[in-house]
């Protein structure tokens, strides 16, 4: 306190500000909006996906019909598709079957794919809701062995600084354990490496941004149905996340300053030899709550 | 400049420290490290999930194992399911159909549901990959109906408030448009509401904490599988996020505290004269980038 005594006013006033803006931010950030989007979103906690819709299709996509207030989304029946009790179970049991079967692969045949089944099943991950409808995802699809290559590079690059630089010392124990080190052979054996970007805000026709609500969660939810497209289509991939080359990826591909690699999926059929860990999942129990 | 001249180096050492202070975690907050996970990542930066599977499970699910230095998880062969060209094909085709007849749908029969394809459905999200195989997820499936009008109240109660005191003019104005309120009648009428948490970490056997790394991404990863299992079963639902609202309803289900909610998911069959939005998805030539 007698340290205050000295200061001058204003300088108490500056001060405060300071601080006090800071740790608003601080605060905020260290709180529930962890992600653009939610931190945006915080004003509109419960988002419905179609009341999103609604709200944001018409001012965004429609700006004419705004001006002449039209710009209500017209609700149209929804046409079901019902199954008997019994259908259902079974429909049920047989998804189930085929997702258990996926498992994440990193040994790769080098036989090439069917683009129109690499197509499908991008298609059918753009089914995903999002928040606002969206639809804030990009799907680079890499078949150019060059530019394979050079993203091998760029992620092998960064892994090896990661492996011999940035890793605590648990995770370099593990990677022992493993015999496993920072090369990536898939990624040039993969007939296909798609590159999935969240877009993490959009433009409107007026050149204002445009905010995703919950874009990676959006984007994320799409890669579950991608994962789910290429499991029934008889495809393997593993689900990774290069943090840091995103930056470095995302200029290769040359993706807008907007986009932002939130996952790089190899695709293709399993080498003939491929393993996998001897993994469990856990039981229902341990997931379902019933109340 | 003449302000800091009255200051005491004491406490310009003072000041400094704190504004250092808050604006690392200022910046920090505001950069790469968006979630729990990312920023817990942040020194693995590459990380690819079955080589997580075998870094963490060990350490985690076998912690004898580790001490006696056999915590490999070993590797079996993959075993691929194979389709013709032509197969794969139809298969992408059909999904794609299948998948791109999903809607969200707000009006809900009160037609009971049967609890076995509810449990098929949440076992097959339960295959989605997570990071280091933590499988972060836990799916509260409320069928009683005095709990479903609790939780309705619980988001209606922050709906009103957001409506009249935190939403900003344009979603207001919005909102008119649309003739709606806060009123969410569907939670009272579907059979079935799935809460679906995120697990942000885990407690080792030791009682540590285990970091779950990505586990809003893989929750997010496992909810678009679940999304595609109740459309392949003819359930819908429409996807929401009811933020301000997940401590309360947390606290009403009796989940810990490492628990958040993700997303709220009514479930059931459609009522006859039940409505979506005219919406189109963007073509794929919008979100595919072939390279």
């Amino acid at each position: 306190m007698a340290v205050f005594s000295s200061l001058t006013p204003v300088f108490v006033a500056v001060l405060c500000v300071v601080v006090l803006y800071l740790f608003k931010n601080f605060s905020r950030s260290e709180g529930k909006g962890k992600t653009d989007a939610k931190s945006s979103v915080a004003a509109r906690p419960w988002v419905d996906e179609d009341l999103q819709d609604n709200t944001e299709i018409s001012p965004v996509e429609d700006d004419d019909a705004l001006a002449d207030g039209e710009d209500d989304v017209p609700h149209v029946p929804y046409v079901p598709v019902l199954y008997t009790p019994e259908v259902m179970l079974q429909r049920s049991r047989d998804f189930y079957t085929l997702l258990n079967a996926r498992r994440s692969v990193r040994f790769f045949s080098p036989e090439p794919v069917p683009r129109d089944v690499i197509e499908n099943i991008i298609r059918t991950a753009g089914t995903a809701p999002s928040g606002a409808h969206t639809e804030p995802w990009t799907f680079v699809v890499v078949e150019d062995p060059q530019t394979k290559h050079r993203i091998r590079e760029i992620v092998e690059e960064e892994e090896e600084i990661n492996y011999k630089q940035r890793m605590g010392e648990q995770w370099v124990n593990d990677l022992q354990r493993l015999r496993t080190n920072w090369v990536k052979e898939y990624l040039d054996v993969a007939p296909f490496l798609i590159l999935v970007f969240k877009r993490t805000f959009g433009l409107r026709p007026s050149g204002k941004k445009k905010t995703h609500y919950y874009n990676e969660i959006s984007v994320s939810i799409s890669c579950g149905i991608l994962l789910a497209a290429l499991q029934n289509a008889g495809l393997v991939t593993v689900t990774t996340t290069p943090l840091n080359c995103g930056p470095q990826l995302r200029q290769l591909l040359r993706r807008p300053p907007n986009e932002k690699l939130l996952m790089l999926l190899p695709v293709g059929f399993p080498a003939p030899d491929a393993t996998v860990p001897q993994l469990h999942r856990k039981p229902l129990e341990d997931i379902i709550v019933f109340v």
